[in-house]
């Protein structure tokens, strides 16, 4: 039984209790942290049997008794919270991204590697879990489709977010496109070597006074010579629109959709399927539980996770590279950054 | 809050006491009684904040701060505990079949009818809460397909049960078809007047041997005068075949199976999508959720429920009918039985 | 080089001289007959090279060069005209239905079969030489399914006829499940024993005044054990509806419908595909060049047609046997008709 | 009545000849000429009521009754027989590509302009009048999607063409990725105003020996600031992949493949269905037909058809400027070429 401490009680942080409360039989959840608590999320906590529901996390990294911890608190404290739970002794779980600077996730790398114990440290690219994902990537992984040529990723929000949030996003490429970036990677098993991203604001004016864009494409060149096309859109009138294809030298895979329910409507109007699931932890929600049971299981049994600390910065590097071929309009190679 | 005790902790019994936990904020589960609960249930149980844990049922139908009971004990003891239940003034959530008699079945109405609190009870027709099919009622309701005409409901297991069993199930169109008659009043909206069955056993002899049929169709004639048709099979290799469609004067509503999967490999082979789901608490795990949330509901508010004990006695109705027809080879009015 | 000769000049008799122009190289229309012969037809018949474009059908059995006719008459003169080109010792194509009387089919046969040279005489069942039902049968031909074990017809006219033309149309079994019952027998390769039609009168009470049902289902018993069910409706607004399904013990082949185009449109009213094809013509038009090309093939190779003068014969039996069915409320074996 | 001559007896030119005798009712062709045709080619010509089967095009262009011309001789002689056709008065349908060079299709289009007579000048981009392609264009002309911000186009043939055919074929922009350049402007309804290219040599070494690409990538930004990509691939095993998708404001619409029938096959593999059409004649077969009517109703009409000289020209320009892009590795806006 490996016991887990959670620090940060907000949207994320429940998701992920609830995963474990009902679907990680060999975790238990001891403590949950959040000096900004709701009295009702307390509640629900001691009602579940979560022993210490309290104000400040260093309760569990003090916790002897804790094996790892999930980081869910605001973005900006994950590369400080994570040097402190290394430095604890505790695996570590932390939402994405680590940070928006490369320098600090270094940090962060350069702790795991100096810790004596070997610490597993799991970064919540939750898509590398979802249902659709992991077939797709199945599918390759058992040679169905040959060796890679071309990787294609469309993703599309249902509405883009206030101008205000565009401010201090870090930009669509880091706030949005980044999932994108680490999926290519994930998908094809290849690095990628370069890049080149174009950028338009067709969406909402304000996004573009904000110094962002809203639509945007990326070409990519992969490790092995394959390329690679994503396009992203902040506002798919339609719903949330997630779709990727990769195509080998044997075949193709490529996912759907997928939507509130199976059924078809014909009428005069036409035949008519349902929309795509609107709201991402809807769409996404059976990957928070896969990403928590992995984390679970590789701390159980000293295995690496899928998604890394290396997985982490690479994400980063290829999102800062975006931003510098959209502003010079030229092809960027990932080891300018 | 509504304070919940659970009889039976066998797999159903835990299914709804997780759907409880993670997904039905407005209900407590208080106590959770079986004779024969395994340790490990006993433990989780206790884990999870269930505060009685124990092997006599009686605990829960004499604990007075106990508003409702769920009856997942084994189908022969559904009609006795909810007789009980109901004269211990307990709302009731009944797994089906209430039971294989109707005179029995008639009793439990009759206890209900003749209450001096007025309860709730809720006979666990699962598939009318699942996404598919409430979502296909809810366009027939919303008029989008205008009068209904035909209805056509398939329905195939993944694998038939083993012989010992087809001897004891009350045969097929007791335990498995009579879901699909359940759905054809469900989506229809209407009551089946007469039917005929017809039946074969083209699977596995030893179910012939038993003295049942593994392949059916039956044809149903509806009170609005629109017609039907089911059939049903023992055993689909390719999976669990769940599918139906409604036809009417302004159109037309089908369903898809569900899968582990959206996704769609295209090769030398063909182009090839996932089969359905194999196993029945995976494909219709949402709708245990939703019926007892629908349940809760029901007791917060007074409700009646969607599917109550005049549905549950119908159904077993349905079910002697098509066996009659079937025997004698003719179209059997539902007033004969 | 077949010499084909073609009685009567109407709609279907246009298409069969289309399609042996462009896709059938081995034939040559060298006539075509028709009383009443529109002069726009009779022109463009000469543009594109038929020599002999004439009223009276006499011409075509008298030229010793023809060695096959078609007949495009009306259908009261198709047994006939049948008789009488066996008698000129012509090959024969015969639309559908031979004629609605059994004896008169009988006597086609018996000509037939006193024929001093061996004709081939197929019958215009063009559904049998469609894209999907030909692809349907070829793949459980190859076994893919295994054995047959359960047949589903679903079939939809998008407007019901004028009541003027039901009263004579020999009613919706004769007229329009005929295709549907030989559809059965075609896919399963199995006779068909025994039968059990409803029908109502949903669509429009003027059917019903004219002695009529609009709306049908047909279960039926095949030899091979196997149990089988149609659906019927003279109108499905969203438009012509033909699909159909066949069940075995290793798997399960079906259709969809065909429609003008595969676009998909996705906005906030859903994700919509084209509706089926209307107009018969439209939506069978591949069927009509592949059942001539066949027919020229069997001419040329003293083949055996896929339809031939007793599928003609079973189809009005098992009609016959629906319409007893209905009226007596009772399973029908064929072999009581 | 249009009365036309044909030059070139090859494949295209039949397919063109079939259209005409069976799908366009106010076209006569009058002439076939081709220096190399076929002894079968020419019977089958006469056969069909084609007057003036003759070697030598002249016959053709000194036709008074002669309207219009189809030239679908060899590549190299478009520019130069169509300027003859122009010179002679004839409305001319020419396959693509005008020619490879700028110098040559900008003289073709000088001669139009200076013709007395008012010209109809067809390209044969079929693929603008494809059942698919011209549904999307028709939702996007009506406002389904609202504005273009996005397109999409997936191209991969079934089969490399051999490493020869390469060398000579003015490599893969020009020979393959002009239809979908021109696809990108149809669909979108704007023009190309920059573009970036990528490319790599991943199915046959001997296509990059002949200085070719096989796998390609196309990134451009539109004149209406939308962005678009297209992907290119010389052999998808599964057949000829042609796939679109545009994205706007208000929705989203895209097609999907053609394929031999719509059945599909559940077994313990999964739910398969057709692979695409292997064969571009067989995939593309409607459009050539509805290209030719087209150029026959703009004939009697006056009217300027949908692809005339100037999309001619500008698909040259567009793969002249991929080849430049890919050559210097950056973007390249089409007023440099």
């Amino acid at each position: 039984m490996v016991n887990v401490g959670i620090i940060g009680a907000g949207r994320i942080g429940q998701v992920h209790a609830k995963s474990i409360l009902t679907g990680v039989p060999d975790a238990k959840i001891v403590a949950l942290a959040d000096p900004y608590m709701k009295p009702e999320v307390a509640a629900w906590a001691k009602s579940v049997g979560i022993e210490n529901v309290c104000a400040d996390y260093h309760e569990i990294l003090n916790d002897p008794h804790i094996d790892a911890v999930l980081i869910c608190a605001p973005t900006d404290q994950h590369a400080q919270l994570s040097l402190e739970a290394i430095a604890a002794g505790k695996h570590v779980f932390c939402e994405k991204p680590i940070d928006q600077s490369i320098a600090k996730i270094e940090e962060v790398k350069a702790a795991l590697a100096a810790s004596p114990k070997k610490l597993v440290y799991q970064v919540g690219f939750n898509r590398r879990y979802d249902h659709n994902y992991r077939a797709m990537r199945k599918a390759i992984e058992d040679g169905k489709i040959g060796e890679v040529q071309f990787v294609r990723i469309s993703s599309r929000d249902p509405e883009p977010p206030p101008a205000k949030y565009v401010a201090v996003s870090g930009g669509i490429f880091m706030d949005m496109m980044i999932h994108d970036l680490d999926m290519v990677r994930y998908l094809s098993g290849q690095e990628i070597v370069e890049l080149y991203a174009q950028g338009a604001c067709l969406i909402d004016p304000a996004i573009g006074e904000a110094g962002d864009v809203d639509t945007v494409t990326i070409t990519l060149k992969l490790s092995n010579g394959a390329l690679a096309t994503i396009d992203g859109s902040r506002k798919a009138v339609y719903g949330y629109d997630q779709r990727g294809e990769v195509f080998g030298s044997k075949g193709c895979v490529m996912n759907a959709n997928d939507s509130e329910s199976n059924i078809v409507l014909s009428t005069v109007d036409g035949v008519t399927g349902e929309k795509p699931l609107w709201f991402f932890l809807e769409r996404y929600m059976g990957s928070y539980q896969a990403e928590v049971r992995e984390f679970i299981d590789c701390v159980k049994n000293g295995r690496d996770p899928w998604v890394g600390i290396e997985d982490g910065l690479l994400s980063i590097k290829l999102a800062l590279a975006c931003s510098k071929s959209l502003k010079e309009n030229r092809p960027v190679r990932i080891d300018e950054i």
